[in-house]
């Protein structure tokens, strides 16, 4: 052991850090390198990722082409139509956030918001009538997702609702999503009564038609730009949208005013989205999808193209896998809860609002957001860069369009690689809003979740040998 | 010297970086302490700054008062009336910014905007009879700050412009500024032809009027709480104030609607505001006089309540010297120009604008901005923060409302001290829009610049010995 270490002592630890950690409080000289072993030492995890790596050429190229599609999409708010026109979508159906779910599996604010739809409609005069249709399959439940449309919380879109239209013009596909109810109680929290319904109405009568003559007037509101901007003054476009929302009224206020066929009724409109900083969310969200859907389908591609919830399941899809999805339970997010409520009455996560996570924003894009830290509980502003730090170990690349001032202009993290969540063992982190696990309270405080690890290896485990 | 040297050598090296710098390649431990005689070792500076400390209990107590004052202001925007009205201006009066200044020290753009506006009122048919008018004093020249009014760059006012009008209600008092004309050839940077007194004319007879009944029956507009949340949006609100700006024009609109008597007024006025990311300047100004004016006239008090500029002078204005100006050359900005202009092109800096300094935000609050630094050419992220670093120098405190994110919630830097100032050498870093030296070309650029010190020694002066 003499020669060893009869000089001076030098160590690099790499790995379990308490050895560096004794050897600091001995004052020997220590250099410290963060290393675990791949896929947490699971040997049958690691050997699959090893696997990919006998493809990784052909999987880099597909991730550059999924890559590019994702960053480069050109959303642009074109109208705001009832989801029947929009999507084509029939009576008596359903959509949801999340992946697929039965009725018997779905939690109770997603079961309420449903019921409380389908009163709505009229296709039924009471929530025990709504869930006899439910049962005898009268009323058919489908994800979102399938009718390219995106929905926050229980995500309830039925035919007369009115949706936004956004048409990415890179790549031609059009993605959908309703109009942000506002805050208290509404339907996207599991809250279900006449008050809900009486909103639901204004929003198909008045709120609607008058966005959709103002948007067609316009000739559309490209998104892209309006987003980067309103990231520069600190929306992560999830728990923070007051940016957004503010742009896009200034920007749409003269084409409403021109569309408003009374004072009132623009004066209602003007009130509407101007007392609600989220108004701009599901707008996003549909950016987000109509962004996201053109990555999807790249044969080899390991970059995960939608994360969603149900409050029963987390969900993903990745690019080469197509439109199949890779569920596990869905964790219950930690945060501020408002006054009266805490964690024992949070619901599991719900919404496909994880879909502005997919694109670069929300939970990796924190650092442009200091103050949602603090919202969602996640602390202050060395936190908020952190997140976005840790995200960038699991994503393919800077968003070229999405950048962050706080950072000296650096992009967001943006396109998650199923391959590295697998390797770190890091899974996407998402800001988002906090449901009552019971029907009545409608959103009880803001928090973050972490998508499970157990979908992605799912997602891995189906990628061709 | 062996007794002194024979042992390890540790040093602390205070003052002149030299030596600290020298032993450091000697790899001898330093610790080097930042320092420089007050005063930059001016013995009469010295012995003024001296001599206040003799007062220092009763200063102490006067700038606590004034700070309280200075920061605690409610500005409420309530109306936007014709300067006739709203401040009782006579005909044959045109208002300048900065200190008082005679015509024949005026630079050309002021000139030319002053000449403009007689035309604009009538006084005079051209730009020659304009010019006789005021050579022989039939025209009368007086500074904004005079008329509790406030005006950027050229900060030109008449009685028949619309004023908007800001009350302090914690104060009970009122302040004044234009409506912002937008960009391109505007009367502020000294553009004086007819597509200019055209914008001029709709602002009084559709713009003002329309702002003027949507503001009383708002109730008038809490400014503070829409400044801190812009803040928190990167607007320093003198370079940037896209997000005031914004939420500004959402929290009007229902308003706007109500008031307009016809869709297409209402769709002007809101195309107006909305393609003016500086729309908001003018107003943060008003609110910023509104809010510094209570802290002035404290005796004993060192705070500086103005700082204004008119091309020639710099002026600053003191709480416990009152409403006297102690001036000294202004100093010309330096920062990024449009393309085909350079440094050699602009006009020594020019406006009442500072106004924004002087309440804790703009180039102290620069840290809340990184955009803006970039902007007016002061670097990135590392730059901004040093700048607010700086300023804390020279500032009585923090800002118990306008708060950071970036610094986790910590407030901007407020209440310039004029003995800090004194002693540091330190001067106000302001922020500002840099204008042509001739009177067509209008903006040029952006930058920053800084108030001369000589206005700080000659207010110190000033002061009982």
């Amino acid at each position: 052991m003499i020669p060893l270490l009869g000089g001076e002592t030098r160590v690099v630890n790499i790995g379990l850090e308490l050895f560096a950690e004794t050897l600091a409080t001995l004052r020997l000289p220590v250099v410290h390198v963060e290393w675990a072993p791949p896929a947490g030492a699971d040997p049958r995890l690691a050997r699959l990722l090893e696997r990919l790596d006998e493809r990784r050429e052909a999987i880099e190229q597909a991730n550059a082409e999924a890559f590019a599609r994702l960053v480069n999409g050109e959303p642009v708010l074109m109208d705001c139509r009832p989801a029947r026109e929009a999507l084509g979508l029939p009576e008596r159906t359903v959509l949801h956030a999340g992946p697929p779910l039965e009725w018997g599996r779905m939690c109770e604010p997603v079961r309420a918001a449903l019921l409380c739809a389908i009163r709505y409609e009229g296709w039924a005069a009471d929530d025990a009538a709504a869930t006899r249709l439910v049962e005898c399959h009268e009323v058919r439940l489908e994800p979102c997702h399938q009718w390219q449309a995106v929905g926050p919380m229980t995500g309830i879109v039925t035919a007369s609702m009115p949706v936004f239209v956004v048409e990415n013009r890179a790549y031609g596909n059009r993605a959908y999503a309703t109009i942000n109810e506002g805050l208290g109680k509404v339907l996207r929290f599991g809250a279900n009564d006449e008050t809900v319904v009486a909103r639901l109405r204004w929003l198909a009568e008045e709120a609607g038609p008058l966005l959709s003559v103002a948007l067609k007037a316009s000739g559309g509101i490209q998104l892209r730009p309006l987003m980067a901007q309103a990231l520069r003054m600190g929306d992560e476009m999830h728990q923070r949208n007051i940016a957004a929302s503010a742009l896009l009224a200034r920007v749409l206020m003269p084409h409403l005013a021109r569309a408003a066929e009374n004072a009132g009724l623009l004066a209602r409109v003007a009130e509407f989205m101007g007392s609600n900083d989220q108004f701009f969310l599901n707008i996003a969200m549909a950016a987000g999808k109509a962004m996201a859907d053109p990555a999807g389908g790249i044969e080899h591609s390991t970059l995960v193209t939608a994360m969603a919830r149900n409050g029963t399941e987390f969900g993903i899809r990745v690019s080469g896998l197509g439109d199949r999805w890779f569920t596990a339970p869905v964790n219950t997010p930690a945060g501020l809860y408002f006054p009266g409520f805490g964690p024992d009455d949070a619901n599991p996560d719900m919404g496909d609002s994880a879909i502005v996570e997919t694109i670069g924003l929300g939970g990796g894009a924190m650092a442009a957001s200091p103050a949602v830290a603090r919202f969602v509980g996640a602390g202050g502003v060395a936190e908020a860069l952190e997140a976005t730090e840790e995200m960038r170990e699991i994503c393919l690349g800077e968003h070229p369009h999405f950048r962050i001032p706080a950072l000296d202009e650096r992009g967001t993290p943006a396109g998650i690689d199923l391959r590295r969540v697998i390797e770190t063992g890091i899974t996407p982190l998402i800001n988002t809003g906090i449901a009552g696990r019971t029907a009545g309270p409608g959103q009880i405080g803001a928090g973050i979740v972490r998508a499970p690890l157990a979908c992605f290896e799912r997602a891995r485990e189906a990628f061709p040998p």
